[in-house]
Order: C-alpha cells, then sequence, then structure tokens
C-alpha cells in the first residue's frame, strides 16, 4: 500500500485512461453508470483510493459526472483529449486508429473499398519473386546487416533521378531512406515540432495524419481542399490567426478527394509559406498513378521550405516497406539522428528489394499497365456508383480514390456500420474531416470496388439508412459491442 | 520581411539549432568567435534581427557570451540540451549518435570492434537464402501486403512458445511485432511518457538508450551496474528521490558489462517496482546468445508491470529487422494505436523470412554453434586484451561483449580518436555512463575483435597517449576537423 501512496500518480492516470477508452469506445455511453469504485479496483488491481483519485480527477476534467449517493456516471459530452483515445468523436467508426486496423486486419473474406492500398494482385509479383531469387544468392551482407544511416547509396541514387524527372532537384545526400511514408513525416514531426505546437492540414486529408498529429500533440487547424488545391484566401486566413508550423498535404493526386495542384494555386501556397515561415511536407507516395506529373511544391521551391516524401507502398509492395524523405542537408542531419535514436537503422533487405525491383526493367511497363487499369477501374466503379445515387465530387485525373456524395444527406458513418456487419470496411467521410464536415462522404478506391457484392451491400445499406424506422442508437450500440472497444 | 516579423519565432529556433551543432560538432569550440550576425544571416538566409535574435537567446541560455563591441564567442562550458545535439559532452567520440553512425557507415576496410552486432558471416546465410527462395514462391499477399497490426500471428505463436522455454507466460494476442527492439521501446515510451517525466536506466547502459530518451525530452537518472544487476541500495534512493517513470534494462546478458542478473537481485528490483510503482522495460535482444537461461524480471512479474522486448537482429538478421513486444493487454492496445499512427503498418515480409526461419529447424543449431564460437573468441580477445593491459570487468557468461579497463587510466576516448584514423570503430567507456565515470573503460564485441591488426592498433595508441608530449586537444581538433560536425 505504501506503493500505492508514494507512486500512485501513474496508476491514477492509468486508471483514467482506462475509463477515457470505454468512453471513447462506447463500451461507456453518454449517461451510462461507471462501475463501483470498489469493482474496479479488484478489476483493474489498484487500490480504492487509486479509483476514488481517477474518478476526481476525471469529474474535474468534466468527463463523467459526480451524483452523491448514486456514484459516477458519463458526462454527454466526448471525452477529453487523449492521446491514444477514440479521437475527438464518440464513434469508433470515424475513429482514424479504428479504420486503420480494421483495413489491416487480414481475412480472406473481407472485402475493403475503404482500404488506401491496391490488391496484392495488382503489384508486380513476378518482378518481386525474381528480386528475392536474385536476393537469395547475394552476399552475405545485403542478407545480413544494418542499412547506412541514410540507407542503400544506389537506392538513393536512383530517387534522385526520378526526382529530377518530375522537376524536383535533389542530391542523393538529401535524400534519407525510411521504414515507410509514415515514418518519414513522424521523423519530420519529431524534428520540427514541440507539444503544443499547431499543424495544418488539409480538410479533408488522408485520416492518418490526424491520428499521427495527435501522438504528437500537436495542435491541428484546417483548410479546406478545392479541386485544385487548398483554398487560398482560407489558407492565407488561417496562417495569420494560427501561425501553424508545419503543413502537410499531398500535392499530385490529394487523398481522398483525387484532386491535382494546379500551378497556379501551387505558386501562391508558396508565397503564404514564405509570408509566413511555413514549412510544407508533401507526401507523394501516389506520384506512380500519375499520367501526367502535376506540379510539385518541391519543384517549385527546390526543397527550401518544402519538405518531399515519397515511398514504394503503392505500386510496388507494402511487404518490403521503404519510403524516403528529401530535404534541406541540415534537416537531413537532423532526421538521421533521430533515425538511429527511435529505431536504430532500417533493415537492408527491403530497400535491396525495391532497388532491384526498380531497376529491372519491368517497373515502368507495370506502372504504366496500372495506371490504364486504374483507370478502368475508376470508369466502371464511377458508373456504378452513380446508378446507387453516389456522386463523385470530382473525376480524379489518376490515382485508385472516389471521393464521392451519398444521396440524400445520408450519414455515411450509419452506412459504413451497416457494410462492416456483413464484411465489407467503408472509408466514412468524417474520418477524413478535422472539421467533421464530410459526414455524408464516402472515399472509395476503386481497385478494391470492382466486386458487384460491393454494390449490393451499399445498394442496401442505402435503403436501410432510408428506411423511417431506421434507428442510429440501435445500430451504433451494436456495433460498439462488436467493436474493440 | 513581413515573413521574418510575424513567423520568425521558428527561424530563430533554427538558428539556435544551427549554433548550438556547430559548437556541439566542435567546428566552433568554446572562445571561439561566432559568425558575424550579417554573414550568418546571408549563409541561412534569414534576416539579420532573426540572428540576433538567436544570438540574444543563446547568451541567455549561456551557450554563448557576449562581448559588446567585438561580437559573439562560445561559452566555455558544453552547449545547452539539444534533442538532436552531440550530447552532454563536447567530445563527439563519446555522443551516442555519433557512435551509431560511425558504427553502421558501411565500408569494407573499417573494422568495428565497438559495434553491437556480428559479422555477417557469423549469421545463418544459407538460412536466409533458403527462407529467400521459399519466399520467391510464396503467396501474392506475402509479397505485397502491409502486416496486420499486431503482425504475424503465427510468429506471435512461435515467440510466445519461447518465452514460456524461458519461464515468461505471454498470450500470442500480448505480443505485438515491430521493426525493431529499438522500435518497440520508442513506443513504450511515446505510450507511457509525458515530456518531462524521468527515466531510469543503468550506468554503463546501451548508448542509444541515452539518445532515445532524449528524443523524448524525458529526464535521465542512472543507478550503477553491478556484476549481478543494478547496485540495489542505489537504486531504492533514486527511485525515492526522483520517482521515474520507466526503467528501461537488460537482464540476461547485459550490454556492455556482459553481467547477469542473478535472481536475489532480479526480486528486489521487483519488490522496489511494486514500492515506487515503477514500469520496467526489460530489453532482452541478446537472450539466444545464453548457454544458461538466467532469471528474467518478466518471468517473475507475469508481464503486470515489466514490458519485455526481443529482436532477431543479433542472430539472424539485421538485414530482415524484426522485433517484438509482450505487456499487459491495455499496453499491447495502446502501443497498436501508437504503431499504426507513427508507421501505419509493418511490412510483411521481415517477419515472414524470420518465420521461415527460425521454423527451419536450423535455427538451434545456428545458435549453438554461435554460443561456441563465441565463448572462443571471448577467451582469445580477453587472453590478447590482457596482454596490452585491457583488463575486463568481469568474465561474462555469454554474448558478445567484453567490457574492460584501459591500464594507467587512459582515457577512453583519446584511443577511440587515434584508432579511428587508422579505420577501426572503437566504443569508448562515456558513451555508455550517464554519470561519465567511465572514460578508461571500453566496450570489446568479441565478435569483431579477432583481426590482429586491431591489436596492433591498441597497443600503438595507448603508446601514444602514454607519452609525455601527447596533446589531446590537438588530436580532438584534427578528429573534429575529421567528423562530420
Amino acid at each position: 500500500m505504501t506503493g500505492e501512496k508514494t507512486g500512485g500518480a501513474t496508476r491514477v492516470v492509468m486508471v483514467m485512461a482506462t475509463i477515457r477508452q470505454r468512453i471513447a469506445g462506447r463500451s461507456l455511453t453518454p449517461g451510462a453508470k461507471l462501475p463501483s469504485v470498489r469493482s474496479l479496483a479488484a478489476a483493474l488491481k489498484v487500490s480504492t483510493s487509486t479509483v476514488v483519485d481517477a474518478y476526481e480527477r476525471l469529474v474535474g476534467e468534466g468527463a463523467i459526472l459526480s451524483r452523491p449517493g448514486s456514484g459516477f456516471y458519463v458526462a454527454g459530452q466526448a471525452a477529453p483529449f487523449s492521446l491514444v483515445e477514440a479521437g475527438p468523436q464518440l464513434d469508433r467508426v470515424v475513429d482514424p486508429f479504428w479504420v486503420s486496423r480494421q483495413s489491416l486486419e487480414t481475412s480472406d473474406d473481407i472485402l475493403k473499398p475503404g482500404c488506401g492500398w491496391l490488391p496484392s494482385g495488382w503489384l508486380p509479383q513476378q518482378s518481386m519473386r525474381r528480386a528475392l531469387r536474385t536476393m537469395s544468392r547475394a552476399e552475405g551482407p545485403v542478407l545480413a546487416d544494418y542499412s547506412s544511416p541514410l540507407g542503400l547509396p544506389s537506392l538513393r541514387q536512383l530517387i534522385a533521378r526520378r526526382m529530377a524527372e518530375r522537376g524536383m532537384e535533389a542530391f542523393p545526400d538529401q535524400i534519407m531512406l525510411t521504414e515507410s511514408g509514415t515514418q518519414a513525416i513522424d521523423l519530420i514531426c519529431r524534428l520540427l515540432l514541440e507539444a503544443g505546437d499547431t499543424v495544418l492540414i488539409d480538410d479533408p486529408c488522408y485520416f492518418n495524419f490526424h491520428a499521427l498529429l495527435r501522438a504528437h500533440r500537436a495542435k491541428i487547424v484546417s483548410v479546406p481542399y478545392t479541386p485544385s488545391g487548398p483554398d487560398i484566401e482560407v489558407l492565407a486566413r488561417v496562417l495569420a490567426d494560427h501561425r501553424p508550423r508545419l503543413y502537410i498535404t499531398n500535392s499530385a493526386i490529394h487523398n481522398p478527394t483525387g484532386a491535382t495542384l494546379s500551378p497556379v494555386v501551387a505558386h501562391r501556397v508558396l508565397k503564404l509559406a514564405d509570408q509566413f515561415d511555413l514549412t510544407i511536407v508533401e507526401d507523394d507516395i501516389f506520384a506512380d498513378f500519375e499520367h501526367v506529373p502535376a506540379p510539385r511544391l518541391a519543384a517549385f521551391d527546390g526543397l527550401t521550405r518544402v519538405i518531399h516524401i515519397g515511398s514504394f507502398s503503392k505500386t510496388l509492395s507494402a511487404s518490403a516497406r521503404c519510403g524516403f524523405v528529401a530535404a534541406r542537408p541540415e534537416w537531413i542531419d537532423g532526421l538521421t539522428d533521430l533515425k538511429i535514436a527511435t529505431s536504430f537503422a532500417g533493415g537492408r533487405l527491403s530497400s535491396e528489394l525495391v532497388l532491384a525491383t526498380l531497376s529491372d526493367g519491368s517497373y515502368r511497363k507495370h506502372v504504366e499497365a496500372l495506371r490504364h487499369s486504374l483507370a478502368q477501374a475508376m470508369a466502371t466503379v464511377s458508373t456504378r456508383l452513380k446508378a446507387l445515387g453516389i456522386i463523385p465530387w470530382l473525376e480524379p485525373q489518376a490515382g485508385i480514390f472516389l471521393w464521392c456524395r451519398l444521396p440524400d444527406d445520408i450519414d455515411a458513418a450509419d452506412v459504413a456500420r451497416i457494410a462492416l456487419e456483413r464484411n465489407i470496411v467503408l472509408a466514412p467521410g468524417n474520418v477524413f474531416s478535422l472539421s467533421q464536415s464530410a459526414s455524408s462522404f464516402m472515399r472509395f478506391n476503386v481497385s478494391q470496388t470492382l466486386d458487384p457484392h460491393v454494390f449490393d451491400v451499399l445498394g442496401d445499406a442505402l435503403d436501410t439508412v432510408r428506411k423511417p424506422d431506421f434507428s442510429q442508437s440501435g445500430t451504433r450500440e451494436e456495433f460498439a459491442a462488436a467493436g474493440r472497444g
């Protein structure tokens, strides 16, 4: 019991986190009575005084209410901010962590129109098989050793050449390999952000940016995305009002909208960035899907205030993961130290496999075939969605995503919940939207939406939601019970 | 110029970081005059007022001095704490980032007695080659897909069985795969630490723990390590005085000392952990080098307040990196969210390769042969070092490290500097020591110390340092000029 008294502060925090998580995961809904102090203490193996402290602090935060003589109850509002909770919404289907987890769970009988990658059959498996056979005859260090701090020099040279083809100048020493594009952005946040710094994202944007920035305790502000880039007038206002340290965006093919940055908007974004001393992270992981290269912020800016991110997970393999970051030399220096401190060094094998696969001459053909297949899928899926009244916000020039509005202002989260019961993972709009203004939108990955069953289920779900007796709360409770909360 | 005025705070921070880095890298030594405001502003493309602000703040921090009418000068003391700098020392040879970078740079003509891994020829290359050929015939998803959130189920089952052999009970669902052991510890710090929390480490300990904890802005305290574990009396005092949130340690084979935790000390550590509500991270990446399993904290504790870390980089391959963390289910839940947020998901290939290599029946034989070779190397290297007056602190029961005291209180950093000029990377003691009390110690990796050239260079270096005209500062300056600073 001494331990409880002396070092109990962290236990109190753990109990608070447990309760917050239950609230966020909706196993405790607003108005629900919390477990008694005694029973929770027994369940979590902590003292009753720890639970009392935790409950009192949660009352202080407004997350729960105390009703003297009766017990503690969940307040009507969302749980307070916390790193590993469901986020600003109570609803796990629009929680970025949860959507990622659902998409990543592997099961053959699940369809995933909501995920962000191609079916494995679309990726260059013969080329990967060839590269694996080549590796099996490679020298010992290739099979056994860590990567060098910046990563495989010949792959960095190849990346520099590929960037040059898109108008971006970077020396190989300005390029650091990472495990993934996500790790690259994470390291940039570690280098450039302090807790409490403000970061700007697009609304809508890739939902994992929300999760990542929450992990960095960043304040997040957003700018609406238009078909030609961020809304410049709003951008100017947000920069003036909030002075964000970073802006994380996609240029070429925007996720989730499929929009393409126009040269005019790109130029204005960079002028504003200069004016407000903004650093821009340009996440360009969908580059190889493009038919015609769109303007890159990094090309205009020359890697002065733009940091450029790429990866091979989308067009080559997510199994042998490899990403990269190109930036100012002094930032690469700091990023390298941070990479070593937090992951020591990458494995050499993934980068060797990527290099072998990119160099064997078949990659360009593969990518061309992929663009063709995607264009066909885009047309097919677009037509079938329109037949259900699900209308694309724009017709993307390239890529895998269709950003669509559901008919009759139907809530996409309701549709996603119903579809999940039938083993289909969808991506409802608000998971991408900081302002939560995309409730009737949904992102479709056209390569994962070709199975006719998807459209049957979508049609059924729309019909169900339209019925006058459709009870949101009932479905939501079932959903919460089925979820991990 | 508006930008300078309005958003200049971050630029000021960048200028400060640049200067700190130059001081840390010794391109600016104590007493040296700083660049003029005008020339630095031009070089860094910032306004002069930004440089003036930065210089004034550095004066406020005591890093530099202002001499009115003359300019700014580097103060006599070490640069203030900063994330990506050389650390508390001015000397890059005892900077953990720098030692890691030197070790990881690949060049065939460099010998690395100071690194922490085996030569590639000691690792099971035939088994890796076989596994790569098997993978080349694997199903599409193995070649193309992300890992599931927790990672390959069959590998997690195998890890649970291996842990059981060492007395540790963990369900496969309590095990999450990571890219590396380092990533596992990093995620734990992200989950359990707030900036400014205190973390306890051993003195000496693995030098990258210093770098990692600095990246987390943690306060670091240490406990001296004895041949049977941490010094229990000091541990009790440090826990009472500093209330650390975490204790990061190795149980089985301690890095760098090669010491083994005794059951008595293990029990006392856990009692103190209970009393002070301490969470312990047990980094067990050298487990497979053991001849006889030593006690694990996780075995006694049952994964209540101990988190167990493992990896296959040391005995199998650092090229196909794969680590894991075993912990309480609710922590695994939070760690999984954090892994997704900060690296999305691991690649599937590394874990499939590790599984194939561990399951093909040859791994146990390989590890037995490895232990035998290491025991021989340990004896050979120990004898040769003793002949130079370099005396092991203890004779380790197993593993790759000999922690040795140099003769005549010679400064190991001096020896490391001289050896580096002759292409030999050593690991001087203070890089492992928070208290900087290991200046005449050095860690030798016996597998990387078998080349007779190492002992020639060591002998020469000791002779050089012993000479009455040996000028520390001269060598240091040459060294700094050769370094990356």
